[in-house]
């Protein structure tokens, strides 16, 4: 068994026994789903930084992305590696935890042990599959509200999130306009776009086109879809970027050899960077989560929930916004920030909007992009200010 | 066998016995390719449509496109479809058959008669698969310059293609400059981007990851990978589209239904669009061809076989160029068509340049866009006075 399958292993472990905190809801509780469907016992994955003042105003809730997971800033269990805005959370650092109770959970039909597809089934004893109910971001929005019932935080002083996070952030104000104080939704959308569907629906038929996938029961059946896994991963991962960026980064320069070898092996840098990539993923994420993650974003329209107008979900919020986007960012272009802040504002909300001229794309909210940083910062120090947070 | 076998064993019966027009390479005759390698026997397969003039002054050779072939305006002997450039080539057309001899071959390495590697390896008896050389845009071109000896051509009128196609336009005029009276390079580059290789090798990670790929010897054992290679193409599909006219032409819009099911099912149009585009290719298309096609593209770098400089390419020229790019174009931005006008102007070549607004992406050249229609019918015709031709 070769390192892959061992890290397999390891993330597939933390869907039964994760290294995080975890909050269990278990009948009568259960937590009822966009598509009907009632999940109870329901296991919440998470992790916290900082600590709770006596007056329980600040809490700071972070969202995490498709492919993220509740290890914000700790070595992550699976992959040894950084917490993954370990450039946000920490003392001194916007998310400063010397100041804020950070808060992340891992979303439903996660895969690092809060509840999703690869989870035991309690009626058949057997992992969900493809019997795991279709997870909307609304649903998750609502299981990390229970959660925040069970850590007794009524209000958070700040919901922070970059792409699927920044949808959760949306959620939240939507959803609980009374429970969010500050919201900082980062190169994300008030709906998934028909080109984004199309490559999400890309990487499912990747995964789903393997053998190994099994019809979702690869886990009951002892396979793993790795190959399709890897090359939806592939095809994601050049949406995260930028042309700019992998020019300037990789251009056409050649992997360890002087002279192209007239074959099919990965001549090119940005060959081998993205296999690596895509081995990399299929060690720590489930590829039937991949498949409910990617659909919850694609069935993010929030007009839609809210009779056609997105400033309908936001009117008379008192929840103060700052929309953040990157010029770079093809995948949630600028003009998708932009109508959302027409939107808060339509809606009569508190916004202020933000677009970082930088080459990197869409995974620029997870990178050291010094105006990024100082942007949150002020932001999350003004609201502190007029929360009453020293 | 469902009809999609029966197509796909129509598409390989083309390259051992192709309805088209061929043209046979034998011993001790041979085409050295870039790689290296000698190939002979070599069959060409090709169309014509119009006559030679007497002049023999009136050759216009169209270059096809990645997944196209050389049936550009009839019937195409497999799908029964119309001809991929109808608009462009025909009586009172731009390339206008009742004054041009209009020629297009499949090109080395293609899968419609052209030798390539569906094709019998004489030295086995089998289909070379993988044992095909690799191909270089220029060994296609040479390909094409022995056609055009055998038909008694010795300059062509004009040579105009799109994307690959108008790779190998830029490759005639730089390996045969006295050959080419005019050059039409569209929504094309002289060298392929690091993002173009990313997105390509996600297309031959998919196609190799499936099981019936057997290392590129599925004719041999009787498989086909047809999963992967319809991923490959819807994930290629949506770079050849633009991000609004997904929206315009899909949008959110649900597929045959009036609500989402909460399941994997095709809910959007645009998903149910993609799974047919990869659907109705593998039909049409070998799998091997696909990868030698990519790694083509990915290869070509006009001015690394330039000493580094993409004027010296040009250096001295006689050709009139006329370069077209389309604004929505984001695989072939403007700013690879601007970059190749500049080389021309420094090498001291003829070239105008028409970047045209439309919001239809890369496919843009095979559609019925007005502007490019008429943009072409100028250039052509101006050029045809020039060339004395009635």
């Amino acid at each position: 068994m070769g390192d892959a399958a061992i890290l397999a292993n390891g993330a597939l472990s933390q869907s039964t026994a994760p290294d995080s905190l975890t909050f269990r809801i278990s009948p009568p509780a259960a937590l009822v789903m966009d598509s009907g469907a009632t999940l109870s016992p329901l296991t919440i994955a998470y992790q916290t930084y900082g600590a709770l003042n006596a007056a329980r105003s600040n809490a700071l809730l972070v969202c995490h992305a498709l492919s993220g997971d509740q290890h914000v800033a700790n070595l992550h269990p699976v992959t040894g590696r950084a917490g993954w805005w370990e450039t946000m959370v920490g003392p001194g650092l916007p998310f400063d935890t010397d100041r804020f109770f950070v808060i992340c959970s891992n979303v439903l039909g996660g895969c690092m042990g809060t509840t999703g597809p690869a989870s035991i089934n309690p009626e058949t004893g057997n992992p969900f599959g493809l019997d795991f109910p279709i997870v909307t971001v609304a649903d998750m929005v609502r299981a990390q509200a229970l959660l925040l019932d069970h850590l007794g935080i009524e209000t958070l002083f700040c919901v922070a999130g970059g792409s699927m996070g920044g949808m959760q952030v949306l959620q939240w104000a939507a959803s609980y306009p009374t429970r969010v104080f500050a919201a900082l939704p980062i190169a994300t959308s008030a709906r998934h776009s028909s080109q984004n569907i199309a490559f999400h629906e890309v990487g499912r038929q990747a995964v789903m086109a393997d053998p190994d996938w099994r019809g979702g029961r690869y886990l009951i059946e002892g396979a793993r879809p790795s190959k399709g896994l890897a090359v939806a991963r592939m095809a994601a991962h050049i949406t995260y970027l930028s042309d700019s960026a992998l020019h300037r980064r990789f251009g056409r320069n050649l992997q360890d050899r002087s002279a192209r070898t007239f074959s099919f092996d990965a001549d090119f840098q940005v060959e081998s960077y993205l296999r690596h990539q895509g081995a990399i993923f299929v060690e720590r994420f489930d590829p039937n989560s991949y498949l409910y993650m990617t659909r919850a974003m694609d069935y993010f329209d929030l007009a839609a929930d809210y009779g056609g107008s997105l400033a309908n979900a936001f009117k008379g919020s008192r929840t103060r916004f700052c929309v953040v986007s990157f010029t770079s960012d093809w995948l949630f272009p600028t003009s998708d920030s932009r109508a959302l802040v027409r939107a808060l504002n339509a809606g009569g909300a508190s916004v202020s909007f933000v677009e970082i001229e930088t080459d990197r794309g869409h995974d620029a909210f997870l990178l050291d992009v010094p105006e990024l940083i100082e942007t949150t910062r002020g932001f999350i120090d003004a609201a502190a200010r007029a929360r009453g947070i020293s």
